[in-house]
């Protein structure tokens, strides 16, 4: 393998996707090696090219989750225009989208029509809810699915109200599960010679990362809520106040509590009955958690953090975006990526966690492309 | 294909993970019909099996996602069970552990070793800094790395404390991109025949997942913070109260913010220029959110549902855990599953989200395996 190609080079994906579910799980393809031919309508692309911040006239939020692709304007309506489409797919892998159920089949490229005329290729179709079951014809967005899967019901101050996550893990989420959903489905026609349809709601995505709480529910019967910093089911599993700030501490053993309780220099917790497993301290943890501030409360941060990383205690701080930016540990494991933006500037977007081999350390990044960049060149490959 | 097989049926995955990161990944390809063979600790078994609730002794936490799993004890330390478990690697297709980085390497099992001696072997190793990098040898737990890597910073209520998200993102998210690295390495041995050392860390997961806060720093400069319900960039996408409740609403674009403005009977808003754009409305979301309420609150949410269902707005009501258990769509979608756990109880859980052909909708689960429940027909195939 050359150290410098992805494990999935040789792969072509063709891209009708936008906004963010779809576009997150190409990206992840495309970074992995595959070749991303992204398809946008004509005039004016992917909607996220007019979702801000904007860097010389060019959307950030576009720029962050579109690197490694090409584009090419094509209006699916129109026969040139899907011959273009049709002649791509002749030599593709995969094809993914996510308009809303039914979209495709209206556009003609039902999965009955796909199998036959393409027996190789993988379909990957992203919807809010599907492409069966009684909501599947509704349209979905992010926060749609994140307040109707019951993530916002468990996430945030207690008797608050519910909080977004803050970041958006309903299409985030759904891009994950697609890609998974691709490459196994890839790995079964090594086998049988065929594709197959992969077909990812958002909203199942939302309840399957929603595994713990509905388990939770499911044994004790009890509605489970937001619960600020604290797990719900491991204690001392928390940010708590120090003298001047945070710390996070993370203890999911026993044999972690012992050194906890030994670093801190209170071996008494040990042996208090009240703290004596994983079930009694999520009992009682506030008062744990009293214990354990009134201590920490007697010294600073950087202190603590000095105590806990001697003794072997998973803990952390706070960060925010700006030291992350800054994180030694991060850019070392080339988390960060600087690509080319508007005129001559360069963003710094986030980078491929999959680290596999070495050809991590030295994957080149192409920029987002502009809309319908590479016309030219892929019309010479691919038009008539 | 077998329409009940799934696609990754002939793919064994030896499988020394525990807690929740190693275990979600390895619940996916079980999932997917990988045979997965999970070896525990001589004793006391996973971590996790000693976290609550618990159903008639059995933990509730365990069982949500060791399903579909076959369990043996052993010792890796002695030398008759590291024998047992050199066999199994033989056969095998994927090796993962999330044990801290170092201790394979303690035990003898460098990359080194397990390549040159099982050259077919993928091998995946999840942690909470990863191989690499100043960080490597800390411990962590997901709420560490949820800390450390910034979402905490970006959820909660705006001026408030960072919220934890309410589910273990930090490893649930680690477990996926890990589930993603094993299937390219799987797809890339197909053609080379050798393979590959996947390194997954959570904290790099978690700097993935925070896509769109790093590119909007890195555009502006400006720190992000928790918005409550809010999107960043995308306005309106909020919760909004109505006259009995609430009701979510997630309009990405102009052709969408029209029908949202019709439907609620005020289309002057269409044409205030305050509203034109997405960066506009972004930038007067306050103004639009006072409008939108002022509107929304002189009727009942199912009044609003209705509403704006005929118009095709993207919207949903906000639900809890409980909502989600009784829910049409989701159970269509066969992503609540009915699991034995305990002496004769069945415990309820997630599904798998990822659907592909028609096996999902007649796959059989088996339940949440026993401490060294499988030992005598593994050992019959792997003994010596």
């Amino acid at each position: 393998m050359n150290v410098l190609q992805g494990p999935l080079h040789g792969i072509t994906v063709i891209d009708l996707t936008r906004v963010l579910a779809g576009p997150y799980c190409t990206m992840m393809l495309a970074d992995l090696g595959a070749r991303v031919i992204k398809i946008e309508n004509p005039g004016k692309g992917d909607d996220s090219r007019q979702v801000g911040p904007f860097v010389d006239g060019e959307s950030a939020y576009f720029a962050s989750v579109n690197r490694n692709k090409s584009s090419i304007a094509l209006d699916l309506k129109a026969d040139v225009d899907r011959a273009v489409l049709e002649r791509m797919l002749e030599g593709a892998d995969v094809l993914v989208e996510n308009f809303r159920a039914g979209v495709m089949d209206k556009l003609g490229y039902t999965w009955e029509m796909l199998r036959q005329r393409y027996p190789r290729l993988v379909y990957a179709s992203i919807s809010g809810f599907g492409q069966t079951g009684p909501y599947r014809n509704r349209p979905a967005y992010d926060m749609v699915v994140q307040a109707m899967g019951g993530l916002m019901s468990v996430t945030g101050e207690p008797d608050g109200n519910p909080a977004r996550v803050g970041v958006s893990i309903g299409d985030i989420g759904a891009g994950l599960y697609a890609t998974i959903g691709i490459q196994a489905a890839l790995l079964r026609r090594a086998t049988t010679g065929v594709g197959e349809r992969v077909d990812i709601s958002m909203l199942d995505c939302q309840v399957a990362l929603l595994e713990n709480p509905i388990a939770r529910f499911s044994a004790t019967g009890t509605v489970p809520k937001p619960l600020g910093t604290r797990h719900p089911s491991i204690t001392p599993f928390d940010m708590f106040a120090t003298q001047d700030g945070f710390v996070v501490i993370a203890v999911g053993n026993d044999a972690l509590f012992e050194r906890l309780c030994n670093a801190l220099d209170r071996p008494e917790w040990i042996a208090d009955p009240r703290f004596a497993s994983v079930p009694a301290r999520n009992e009682h943890h506030a008062a744990l958690k009293a214990c354990l501030e009134g201590r920490l409360r007697e010294a600073r941060t950087a202190n603590w953090e000095a105590v806990l990383e001697a003794a072997g205690v998973p803990h952390g701080p706070l960060n925010g975006v700006p030291e992350i930016m800054e994180n030694a540990h991060v850019s070392a494991r080339h988390m960060l990526l600087d690509v080319p933006i508007g005129g001559d500037r360069t963003l710094r977007v986030s980078g491929n966690p999959i680290k596999i081999g070495e050809a991590w350390q030295g994957s080149a990044v192409r920029r987002a492309p502009r809309l319908d960049e590479d016309r030219e060149a892929l019309l010479g490959e691919f038009g008539t």
